[in-house]
Parts: C-alpha cells; structure tokens; sequence
C-alpha cells in the first residue's frame, strides 16, 4: 500500500486544452486490461523531453530522441507489457512500425509521433495487437482520459498516479496535468519509470527544453527507490499553447516563474507518487542537503544516505541509527568534507531534532527524541555541510522484508 | 552459515618468524568474551597500511596514519567492543593513551604502536579497561597465536577467518598467515573490516608499501555486501625479516613476483572469507569484467552489477534475471559503452554459459542453461566489454531476507 497517496478523482485532473487521451484494450501481453494509450496534441504543440541514461536504452527512446529532432510532434503512444528493451535492430524496426501506423491514422508523417514502452524486456513487441488496437484508442480520445490514462500506463505500481495545477498568466487560466508510473527500478522487467506532464500555456521551445531539463533533475532525477535505472525511463512535457497567454520567452519574466513553480509542483508531485508506491515502502524519506559548495556535492551526500541498504533497512524498524547515517556521509565521495563541521537533523512535520554535530553525536540528542521522529511514515534527514550555499533534495523509501520478497519471487 | 567457508585448524595456520600475538578478556563491552588482541613484532620488522576513506575515519584510523609515517613500529594493539569512531579530540586523546601503555610495557615507544579498535560507533573508549587487560595479553604472547588472535577480533562474524601460506625464496622456507574480521558493512555499527598479513620474508619498504596497496585493490578493495564502508576499514602488511632471505628490492624479480603471488592469495582468501560470512548470505557471486579500455571501467561496471540490489536479490532466488544484469551494465556509468558489443556468461565451476550478446539475449542461450548455474551456491558473471584488454573482478554475496531482518533487528 502506497505511503500517504492515493489518486486524485477524475475531476481533479483538469483538461489541457489541445490534449485528448483514449486508451484501449490491446491484449499485448495479457487479456482484458488496458495497456495501449494514444494521446492526440493539436497542430502547433511543442514537446521537450529527456531520457534514461541506461546505456542499454530501449528502441523507444532512442526512436523518441530522433523524433524530437525533427518533426513537431501531433502524437504519442504508450503501451504496457512489452517495454522492447534489448530487442536490437527489429526493436528500432517494430518501434517505427508502431509510428507510421498511428501516423497514418491520423494522417501526420511518422516522425511526429513519439512512442513509449514498458513490460518484460528482451521480448519482441507485438506489432500486430497494438496496431489492431489503435482505432479503439482513437475511438476513446477525450480531453477528460487523463484518470483513465494514469491507469492504463501502470505495470506493477499498485496505484494510479496522476497531479493537476491550475495558475493565471496575463489573465488567463493556464492548466498543468500529468501521470506518471513506476514503482521504482524494482522490478526492471516490468518497472520504467514514465512521466508525461502536459499544459496549454503559450512558451517559447527553448524555454520549454530548458524547463523538461530543471522539472526532472528536481523531480524524477531526485527520487530513488533502489538505485537501479531503467532502460525506458521518459520524461516529457508537452505546451499545446492553446491557454492565450502571451508566449513566454524570457527567463526573468514573472510568467516563468509562475510556470516553471507549477510544472516542477506537478512533476515533483508525479515523481514522489513513485517512492511512495515503491515496492515494499512503509516510509516516505526527504533527505535534504543544505550549505554545500555546490548541487552536485550536495546529490552525492543525499544519495549515499538515500541508497544506503543500512539506512533504509534501520528506517524501516524506525531505528534512528546516527552511525549508518553518518558512515554514508562519510563515503559519499566528497573528498575534503570537514565532518567536525557538518550537523544532521531528523525532522517530522513537527519537529526538527539535532542529533550530529562537532563529528559526532550531538550533546543535547536523547535518542528519544529521534525515535519519536523516526516512529512516524514521513521521516527527513536534513544535511548541514556548513561550507557553502548550494543544496539539494532527494526522495527515497525505506527497505522492507517485501522488497526482498517481491524480487526474489518476481518471476517464480 | 558462511558460503563454503569454515576456520582453518590452528595447526593450519604456520606462526611468522619475529611475530607473536596474545590475546585476553579484558570486558570492554561484554563480559566474558575476549576481546583485545596483543600482537609483537621483533625489532627491524617493517610494516605498511591502507585505511578507509570514510571521512568520518575512527581515532585510531588516524593514529596509524600518523605512526606509520614516524617510528619503527614494534606492536599492534585490536580492540572489539568499542570502534572508538565519531569520539572527536576525546577518541584521539584515548587511542593515543593505549598506545603509551602498550609502550610502556614493552618498553618501545608511543608512536612504534598501531591501535585498532572496531566495535560500536559514538561510545568513548573505555581505556581503564584495556590497559587493565594488557598484562594478560601479554603473558600470553606466542608464535602460535593466530587461531586465537581470528576468533578474538571477531564482531558479527560468525566465524573467525584466516589463512597461511608457505612458498620458498633463495631456498629458505618464507610464511605469509593472516587473519580478518568484518561481515561486510551490514552492521556497521559493529563491522568494520579489519585485515593482518605479515610474513617473516626479508623486503624493502618501498616495495612493501607497493605490495600492501596492490594486495588491498585486489582484495579487500575488490569485495562489497551492501556498498557501505565503515568509519574503521583497515589493512595492514607486515614484514619482520627473519626468514633469511636475500631482502627483496627489485619489482622485476622472481622473488617479488612469487611473494607478491602469496600475499595477495592470502589477502584474497581472508576477503573472500567476508563476503562468504555477509550477513544473510546464501551466494557467493563472482563478477569478472574484461577487455575493458582501463581497470577503472571494468571495476564500475563490477560494482553496478554488484551492488544492484535487483540483482543480488534475484541471485537469492537463483533466477538467471538476463534483463536486472543488463540493466545495471547500462548504467555503470561508462558513457561510450557500446553495448551491442559485449556479451555476459553466467559461470559455474564446471560450465560457462553465454547469456547475452548484439545487446540483447544470446540466440543460444535457453533459460534452463542459466537457471542450472544459478541453482549452485558459487556463481560467476562474466562481462566481455570487447573495447580493450584492461579487467577486473568483484566478489559479493546476494540479499536475502535475513539481510533484512539482521539489520532492522539489530539495536531491538
């Protein structure tokens, strides 16, 4: 069960003006579920994206990345069960096959259609069904298929996830929507992370490619579950332009701000929905870097304590155990890290206790007080590197007996 | 249980000319145990280290870096109990006082001690009780210590390691034995690592220096349980001299080759030991990487598959999980990795299966080949990076329930 999530009701999930989603029955891997969505943008639409790192990407992704070189995209196409990873040069063959079918229903040129894929990988994808099932998905196109979308791109996840913001520009209503799935890198067979956030606003392409890049880095690219990075992994943001605002095209406009707050509100929202959902999860983690001299010291420091099994296996008992904490500040590669400098905090909604400082345990801690905190789902690890300005953010779960059930058992 | 590992018989394990190692009960933290470990060496010994890079290093980290630059060292002084980390100016203060009175006593100098301690982190060092302990320590200084000397340094170990070679230079017989402790960082709180070798070969300092930092990369620095690296990881190389060999100076010779061969096959075998004895282990999981442009690559691609917990915990349930192992070669963070160019084979004492190939699964391979190998308790993988001549191998363990329970359980 989901740690403080569930998903919002379809009328929460505002329609994005030029956006109309429809999903169908495709039969793909398993019959009777719906695993194929089409998403329809109107002419004029500009769409940014960024993808795994995975040196063994699917042909999806590498498909989408020539794609969104070209043509303005008109369409995309996601279908569950087979995520065509490690499926080689027919991979890229069946990826494009996919494309020209639903550019020929639509009457667009192939390249204007993106495609995304998540299931079993080293599988062929089967062309025939989702090509069969493309007039249904069109069939079902609607401006309101955002809540039955958020369902049809689940694999594993155990809940629907999906997050809506509305804001003015100029006067105008400007609408942000998305869904997201993954349950983390959990079972990577089944488990790419996906998110698709859409909104009417008008803005300029190089300030949409520059906000997918800062919406994923402080959302998606701050989340881990175990560490693990899928083939498949997409994030893409998607402006019809449609809302009648004047296009935003300058940085220091009070419009981008107002934008860019809102659309990393939704992604970082879609993005902890997939910790909260992470397989095995009993806790929901934030640990936050603060006085670093840079971002990327800051990640590094957050990341070691976020990927440690130590910690994650100590959270999961609520044990507030300083030393693994600690021991993973240590390790976490920032070579001069004065450690008789830093402070770590555990923090609840409530309550902010001081348990490290001088390079040890902090004089005034009672374990009490950190057990206390660690007693609760929503646990913080705040950070003081006390040697800069920068920081940083990262989400994570805690390590449960169900995750060593679930993996160990994925495929028996 | 440890995979395939038992203690080798004391007789097994042949004393080293100029060394002698007494152990006593002296309480620190538990009653009854013993848990401080005397070891003298005869004048003219020389003696090399290698430390964990955890920035929060313990205080007796920090006294052996500075002792090893100065003195001839004469002892070593290893207490369980007690790690003696995150203790700040106080943990310096006491590691310093042991050593003045093992100074005292065997009438060298402070800084001709090297002070070990591994145990619980954030405690002060009970040093009353230690130097109360020395006497019996010392009354029980013998050659044939070091069965002793492996159970007496043991935390969570649940068993006592060690190993002990003899191989012949100039014609004189020469003996390398040592002894380890550490389950892996699992509980880190109690496992720290430590390793002792020394050999009574005659061999310069320079070279000795070479030989302890190429022994630990390829040992202790070539295992992992769980990625964590505690506060008190160290390895020490000793070399008394008395074998009556001509002194090794030349890294062209025979002789340094055939020494080097033993002192890392020992080295090998007590860290090989520690993944055997990681908590929860069922597996013993070797991971070779080859062909790759530098040992830096190979040893990333290594650790990714060998840190992954997807596929430690299909290791678990003996699943030949292709998709888990591919995916963590693609994020190793090789950025130019070609991976329609490498190949994996699952291995087993008596068979070598290849699994994938062309970036996808071997069309040879059938599932049942991969599932037979994985059925055994000793595992290999075997990357092929195809890009150059460079290799590296990794040991580790998988991750089972008892993982889990161990370290959630451990401070209920």
């Amino acid at each position: 069960m989901p740690v403080n999530y569930s998903t919002p009701a379809a009328d929460q999930l505002k329609p994005v003006g030029g956006v109309t989603l429809g999903v169908a029955v495709a039969g793909i891997r398993k019959p009777g579920r719906r695993d194929l969505t089409l998403v329809e943008l109107v002419e004029g639409s500009r769409v940014a994206g960024v993808f795994t790192r995975n040196r063994f990407c699917a042909a999806p992704v590498q498909v989408c990345r020539e794609h969104l070189l070209g043509g303005e995209v008109r369409a995309l196409l996601i279908n569950t069960g087979v995520a065509n990873a490690g499926t080689g040069e027919e991979g890229l063959a069946n990826a494009n096959a996919c494309c020209a079918a639903v550019a020929r229903m639509l009457e667009i040129a192939p390249n204007q259609v993106l495609p995304f894929s998540t299931g079993v990988i080293l599988e062929p994808l089967p062309v025939e069904r989702i090509v069969a099932g493309l007039p249904a998905a069109r069939a079902a196109l609607r401006p309101d298929g955002w809540h039955d979308a958020a369902h049809a791109i689940m694999t594993t996840d155990t809940v629907a996830k999906a997050a809506s913001r509305t804001i003015e520009l100029d006067g105008m209503k400007v609408t942000i929507t998305g869904i997201s799935k993954g349950a983390g890198m959990i079972r990577p067979n089944m488990a790419t992370m996906l998110g698709f956030v859409a909104t009417d606003c008008a803005i300029a392409q190089p300030l949409l490619e520059r906000l997918v890049v800062e919406a994923a880095d402080l959302s998606f690219n701050s989340i881990t579950v175990d560490g693990d990075t899928s083939t498949n992994d997409s994030f893409v943001l998607i402006a019809t332009g449609t809302a009648g605002n004047a296009e935003i095209a300058d940085a220091r406009s009070d419009q981008w701000r107002l934008l860019r707050d809102a659309v990393i509100g939704v992604s970082v929202e879609l993005a902890q929905a997939i910790v909260r959902d992470g397989e095995g999860a009993t806790k929901f983690i934030t640990v936050a870097v603060d006085n670093g001299r840079d971002r990327d010291e800051c990640r590094k420091v957050a990341y070691a304590v976020a990927h440690s099994p130590l910690v994650k296996t100590a959270f999961f008992a609520s044990d507030p155990n300083l030393g693994r904490i600690l021991a993973a500040i240590g390790y976490a590669g920032v070579e001069d890290l004065d450690v008789s400098a830093l402070s770590v905090r555990l923090e609840s909604a409530t309550e902010s206790v001081l348990v490290a400082e001088s390079g040890g345990r902090a004089t005034s801690y009672r374990e009490d007080d950190g057990a206390r905190v660690m007693a609760g789902a929503e646990i913080g690890i705040r950070v003081d590197l006390a040697r800069g300005s920068a920081s940083a953010t990262v989400w994570t779960c805690d390590f449960s007996y169900d995750y060593v059930k679930i993996n160990a058992d994925y495929r028996s």
